[in-house]
């Protein structure tokens, strides 16, 4: 990983992780064990990749560092809460999770259900925050962008096809849509909430959407080649589960080449969008080419 | 039931049905299912007690009907949301609501999951909506009031704190402190979202306040009464769980007599607090009556 996008990395995780510390103190009663279990899922462990989308797009126009770590910690709230549900038994039914025992395991499904909740709320509830945007506009807007991407008409909606695709041969057009709900919207809403914070009206935004479109699609095929290539210990969670669900994928649909190929051109096409931002978007870009390469 | 309230109530029911009717389009997708189980939570069935808390309270204010609605919405979401995941077999394990079949009997838990999930993300998607306040800051001041009475400082905090009362015997101070949480945070938020609507200031809504408080109290007393007392057909769902749990309530604290007696003294102080605003607040005075006079 180049220097610059490593140094990101580590910055994000080191705030992210001060971040959610100062956000869940553990209450002195009996919802202890609640709020000890949303600090296992967030502190810790994660890549950070969406965090990183919301700074590095935010420093692209200026916005206060406080501010993006926290639009950042919601996004990331979401996408912590979405895999504990993931991981449950009558959902995927995983064991491990950034190499430590998925959160069902380590506390009880119970606990992991309403953890799950609780992070789900706490995205809302720090976009409601004055340290957010002292904007109320800005606020809704961010609030709005992140319902959106998580629900129906974003990631669960997607997971949802995911669950029916046990039952029913996708094809291409179809994966790519089922994975550009499930993955893509998520980092798309990243990115978004980065131009939300920088006050970049709509209009202004049709380059950063296109790379968070391009890596969003990037991001997925790089994860179906992992589920096939990849290392288990590094990636510290179950590889090999498409193949022995008959899950149609974008390698099982492309064959692997042409799949490594296609987010290749795609990295690429990513990079080309934020041209117009020189130097300024060196850690998108390097991000955009990190997302393909990662083994985890 | 009188006829101002029962009035109050249908008319209610109709507009959050048709109000979730509009927000709830089935897609032409394999989200089909997902969308449709959304739908079954929160179309036709329950009382609709806390959407009636918004509106009546929003009422007093002269605020828009539509906007009253779409808010009363939001939180309804969120209490079918909390519905469904508390029904799940990892949870209360429960097979009927609002005498249906709940809803991972009807289609499967995995679908339950996730259709509790969009709930609880489509809340706030209405709550950021325009169509809900054109004001950013009251829409920013809603999201903020639901995100903070649904997560681990409101409802699902106590919520874990009811889970953990089957191991740990709980003093009257601590059944009152995980009432307050579990289902008094979410109908005081209605109150206050009501007030929001309003423009209410925070230092003016201290009569609201102290009513919601009490009938918070009083809806969580009747509700153990009627765990103990009430009819399993008429409520809609099993009852005497408490006693087989061997769990702490008002009524194995009180005892029955003292329970009524205290849950009738808070109606009548609920309504006290509202003496300000006269007869505008009639609705609200009879509802603080019927929380605890309901049969399910």
């Amino acid at each position: 990983m180049p220097d610059l996008l490593s140094e990101a990395f580590e910055q994000v995780q080191e705030d992210v992780d001060s971040a959610f510390d100062a956000f869940l103190p553990v209450p002195q009663d009996t919802r202890a064990r609640l709020v000890e279990a949303m600090r296992y899922a967030v502190i810790g462990g994660g890549k950070r990749v969406r965090p990183l989308l919301v700074c590095a797009t935010a420093k692209l126009f200026g916005v206060d560092r406080d501010a993006a770590i926290a639009a950042g910690c919601a996004v990331e709230a979401i996408h912590c809460y979405s895999l504990i549900h993931d991981d449950l038994p009558c959902m995927d039914d995983d064991d491990l999770r950034h190499g430590k025992p998925t959160l069902h395991k380590v506390y009880d499904e119970a606990t992991a259900v309403l953890a799950g909740d609780c992070l789900h709320a706490l995205a809302f509830d720090i976009l409601s925050m004055q340290g957010t945007s002292s904007d109320p506009f800005v606020r809704s807007e961010l609030i709005a962008t992140l319902a959106r991407a998580s629900g129906h008409d974003g990631m669960a909606g997607g997971q949802m096809m995911d669950i029916v695709s046990d039952e029913q041969e996708y094809d291409l057009g179809q994966v790519t849509r089922l994975q550009q709900l499930k993955t893509g919207a998520l980092l798309a809403a990243s990115v978004e909430m980065g131009a939300i914070l920088g006050r970049v009206p709509p209009e202004g935004r049709t380059h950063l959407r296109a790379y968070a479109r391009d890596i969003g699609l990037a991001f997925q095929i790089a994860d179906d080649l992992l589920d096939v290539e990849g290392d288990e210990q590094k990636a510290g969670k179950a590889l090999r589960k498409d193949e022995g669900q008959g899950k149609q994928t974008f390698v099982t649909l492309m064959g692997r080449d042409k799949a490594r190929a296609q987010a290749e051109m795609l990295v690429g096409q990513a990079g080309e969008h934020l041209s117009s931002y020189g130097e300024d978007a060196r850690v998108l870009v390097e991000l955009a080419r990190f997302v393909v390469e990662r083994d985890r």
